[in-house]
């Protein structure tokens, strides 16, 4: 077997074992949008026993993390990869910390929604709460999907979207500030909610955060810590 | 010359490499220990222009972490660590990942000083936020002093210490809530220090992640997400 050909085996199965980890980060995302998706669903509807669940499954999250992480170092230290490689795998590293975060986040989530199934239902009736999760659930599924396409321009509007969050949240924290004056008898009820829309709108703080490690991987730019308009502007250049 | 001895040189160019890193993590915690002492002084004194240094010096925080993730990369394409040295640069990568997290947390309590230093003072005269920024910061200082010295024994007692912020904060959520409901016209300003305790809070559960890649950079084994007697349990055998 000549050298180049030995060259061309290992490279094809480091390779493959790229693509094995962005498979493996591709899967927790989606486990970790379905957190999100029943967290949310378990507070608006609230359903007690989809809320456990949610909280039971947080242990598979934190298994993904600690097992992705385990290979993302294997690889490093086996395949030495160097630049865009390099990249990718230290891009997976701060990802998976983010989804492990944001899982969290959907068990906070689904705490509050059990503790919330037993007092009556808000006058909003949990609207907001809805629309932001979906909104965050989109996000995530976005970030990944920008994530697994290299595609920097999703990747940037996927960011953008996180304005619209902020928004929304403020939006209800006014309103929940509102009812808890009007009456003090629903402060706790009120505080809950609050508490729930803070862990929604920091998952899309994680799923951000993402997005920037995908313009990083593509563009070996480190976009974080600047604005969205900085970002598009550096990269026209 | 030798190859030894060239392997000898730069072997100790990267041991060089690799204690520059560590100070400039060291670094960075200092900086970042400094806010949270500021941040927490700004709300207890009502301080608004300390306040407003501490969220200005918020973007030499997000510099370093910039800089050090860079150093980080670099190093491992240029010399593709292997085993204890790799972990270390992960270790380093995460590491500045919560301390810039930890900055964020402390611009947030900062803000929520500022907004308090135009209300009358609470009862309890800001006395657990004090002593809660005042636990967080030294676990933060603890847990790089554990980073330093690779010492797993003073990171799992810092990692313990967080168990006494969570209580604090638990009391603390209390106080404000009976604070609410005896006058509800000071739901705004409690909510302001709810704000502020959680930020706080959350600087705690950081420093115990420090910690944590203390234990897996010396030990090699992923210690998250299990408790701290799992830990010590799984580490005396």
């Amino acid at each position: 077997m000549d050298k180049s050909k030995i060259g061309h085996h290992i490279s094809q199965q480091f390779n493959s074992e790229l693509e094995e980890i962005r498979t493996l980060v591709l899967s927790m995302g989606g486990l970790v949008e379905e957190q999100i998706r029943n967290a949310t669903q378990a507070l608006v509807e609230g359903n007690v026993e989809l809320g456990e669940a949610v909280i039971s499954r947080d242990v598979k999250v934190n298994k993904a993390e600690v097992n992705i992480d385990e290979e993302c170092t294997h690889i490093i230290a086996r395949r030495q990869p160097a630049a865009t490689d390099l990249r990718l795998v230290i891009a997976v590293i701060k990802t998976i910390t983010d989804l492990e975060r944001i899982g969290d986040q959907a068990e906070r989530v689904a705490r509050m929604g059990i503790r919330l199934a037993e007092v009556d239902r808000p006058k909003n009736n949990y609207h907001e709460i809805q629309n932001m999760g979906d909104h965050v659930a989109k996000m995530v599924h976005g970030a990944l999907d920008a994530f697994a396409r290299m595609d920097v321009e999703s990747a940037i509007e996927v960011s953008k979207r996180d304005n619209q969050v902020d928004q929304e949240y403020d939006g209800l924290m006014r309103q929940c500030l509102t009812f808890m004056m009007e009456d003090p008898r629903k402060i706790t009820q009120m505080l809950d909610i609050m508490w729930a829309a803070r862990a929604i709108e920091r998952i899309g703080d994680h799923a951000k955060n993402i997005c920037e490690y995908v313009i990083y991987l593509v563009k070996g730019k480190d976009v974080r810590h600047i604005t969205i308009e900085q970002i598009e502007d550096e990269l026209s250049r």
